[in-house]
């Protein structure tokens, strides 16, 4: 087995098991005060009357820790993690205290035509906190190169 | 006019236009550092023998700009910008010294059966640079809640 994946390593049905990330009130509204500075995502009392009910995180803040945690995740893709586009939902607010963990599974693997040194791996990425609640579903579309010949 | 829009003041083809936001080398690699440690988002030098042939954006980061961006829209949508799910492209990477702005235009208003104070509209945002060159496309699904009646 080499160190990182070639699009040639990459099979439907194979599984990724990330580390974990665990997240805390102080995070949420850093990130918020940065990107999304939003009652909901900035203070519990605000919150509270609001849509989430309490303090949650901005639905960026799951999908950039779900980016950390991929991008730590053994083996690696060779040439790293590179996203043409994405579908993303959010089925549950992300709350203080959620210690996050994604599982990623290869849905789909394509050569390119026109490009003969990569191709497109569809891959869908579950986000859950430590109670297995899944607070995202991520489904890429990454361009992996092709192992090269010799 | 309120100060706010509700589902009830939503149609399809309004258009919103952001503030702008300019991004430097020095905000790439910090938010890189915190959530997307690629070489490609890290490091000049490294950048030029990857994929984007020099220091890019995490597409994370361009989404995480545009949900700034889309929080500081005026008018505002009542209740806040709550995303359900949404799809998202990157055509072009985003570089140092862009500077960004999202166009957003409604694509569809529907309100809910099973819940008559809210409903869902369908918004496509596109997040531009300096140049017009469209470095993002977000389609989001949002949950809007309807006008209190009275």
């Amino acid at each position: 087995m080499s160190d990182v994946l070639y699009l040639d390593d990459l099979k439907v049905g194979q599984v990724f098991v990330s580390p974990t990330h665990a997240l805390d009130a102080a995070q949420i509204k850093a990130f918020a005060r940065a990107f999304d500075p939003q009652p909901f995502h900035l203070d519990e009392e605000a919150a509270a009357a609001t849509f989430f009910k309490g303090l949650a995180a901005s639905g960026w803040h799951t999908a950039a820790i779900t980016m950390k945690l991929l991008a730590s995740t053994e083996p690696g893709i060779a040439g790293g993690l590179i996203g043409a586009g994405a579908e993303i939902s959010w089925p549950q607010a992300t709350r203080p205290g959620d210690v996050l963990q994604v599982t990623s599974e290869i849905l789909e693997v394509v050569p390119s035509r026109s490009r003969p040194e990569r191709g497109m791996a569809t891959m869908r990425s579950q986000t859950r906190n430590q109670r297995g609640e899944v607070l995202q579903i991520l489904t890429s579309k990454l361009v992996v190169p092709r192992r090269p010949a010799g």
